[in-house]
């Protein structure tokens, strides 16, 4: 007998943002069934979308546990908060308010401060309003994608507290926006240099499960390559 | 006798990501030992801040307690978790997770999707590789607190656990999210339309001291005017 999963995760193959939700209900072993919403067709901007979603966002996580409202909840640092207290085995937090601090803050980093920048949204005003053509975009992404890891390369590489992953030796809510942002740089194959320990993080990030299976081209809707 | 606050913060007079923190402080009742650090002269680079901030970031709070580490707390929105977690009193999250969720997911809505456009990182690079002038960066501003906002104030407008504030009837760390991307709109002179829930939280954070007295004017170093 299969049962109803308790969530519903519309999503797209190659997002940023839905790619840490993924690995976190991976990790706590929760399932969802996931909608695969076409961004580059503009699906999240459907009538029947925006039904679900007004703000024609993804991802979008639904709770269909009784007694809730049927607005999803939004932005997935957000949805990780809640996925951390809902089901908080494994922790994806560390237990000390500093440690918690600073695992945010590398989080911050890379979903905050880097990824907006590379969101379909700016593309579109680039290059449209700022008449960016593929090769100034393409320096733009690399530009941004330079600035944010680099940054958390100097901060994992002088900070006691980085162990096998960003902050001891057990996966954070850090290493899952950092798998998170190296993974769509893959997509856009853009490398970045002088990160060592970024590097070595995503591969331990990896080498389990819950990340791998989380990969863009594994997901529904990803080209055949 | 005055006894030396916990806390030193790391901040300029008109920065949206300290203001978040003095706003938090403030309403928890937690004073700190505030120290200018000059933006436009780029004293964030400077060889003595880079002592305390190897990332030449702000804010940055050095937690003075007995034990802790001299690294400083970075990230506006790590901090208000860290916050949050160490002066529950009074609470700046829901008691529910869906609740907490929302207020999250508005907050990420401003300090992550809308904030990250507006830094002089982003200028910086606008103005020497893409050829923004003056107009054209206010065209830029313009459209995306124009986005953000007006994507706030459509949930705002239509989800019911909206009240006096962004969530029920108390300031949370959404409203101090909205007030910090509102006051820094104002640092720059620019109005957006049909935001008019937007407004209406925003004046009745206004009407809180502990909001109040954050506003970007009433700092040291800010222009008399």
């Amino acid at each position: 007998m299969t049962t109803t999963p308790r969530f519903e995760l519309f999503s797209y193959w190659r997002t940023s943002a839905t790619y840490r939700v993924r690995v976190a209900l991976n990790l706590k072993g929760v399932s969802a069934e996931e909608h695969n919403i076409n961004l580059d067709t503009g699906e999240q901007r459907s009538a029947d979308f925006l039904k679900i979603n007004p703000m024609g966002a993804i991802p979008a996580l639904i709770d269909r546990a009784p007694g809730q409202s049927s607005t999803p909840l939004t932005q997935s640092m957000a949805i990780l908060e809640f996925l951390e207290e809902t089901y908080p085995v494994p922790a994806l937090l560390p237990a000390d308010a500093h440690g918690r601090a600073r695992v945010r803050g590398l989080a911050n980093m890379l979903a905050g401060d880097t990824h907006p920048l590379f969101t379909p949204r700016v593309r579109k005003y680039l290059s449209t309003q700022a008449g960016f053509d593929d090769a100034a975009w393409r320096a733009w992404q690399i530009h941004w994608f330079t600035t944010g890891l680099q940054a958390v390369e100097q901060r994992l590489s002088s900070e006691t507290e980085t162990g096998r992953f960003c902050h001891g030796d057990t996966p954070t809510i850090a290493d899952i926006c950092l798998a998170s942002i190296i993974a769509v740089m893959r997509v856009f194959k853009i490398e970045v240099a002088a990160i060592p320990n970024v590097l070595r993080v995503m591969a331990a990030c990896e080498q389990i499960e819950a990340f791998a299976k989380a990969a863009p081209a594994r997901q529904v809707g990803a080209p055949q390559s």
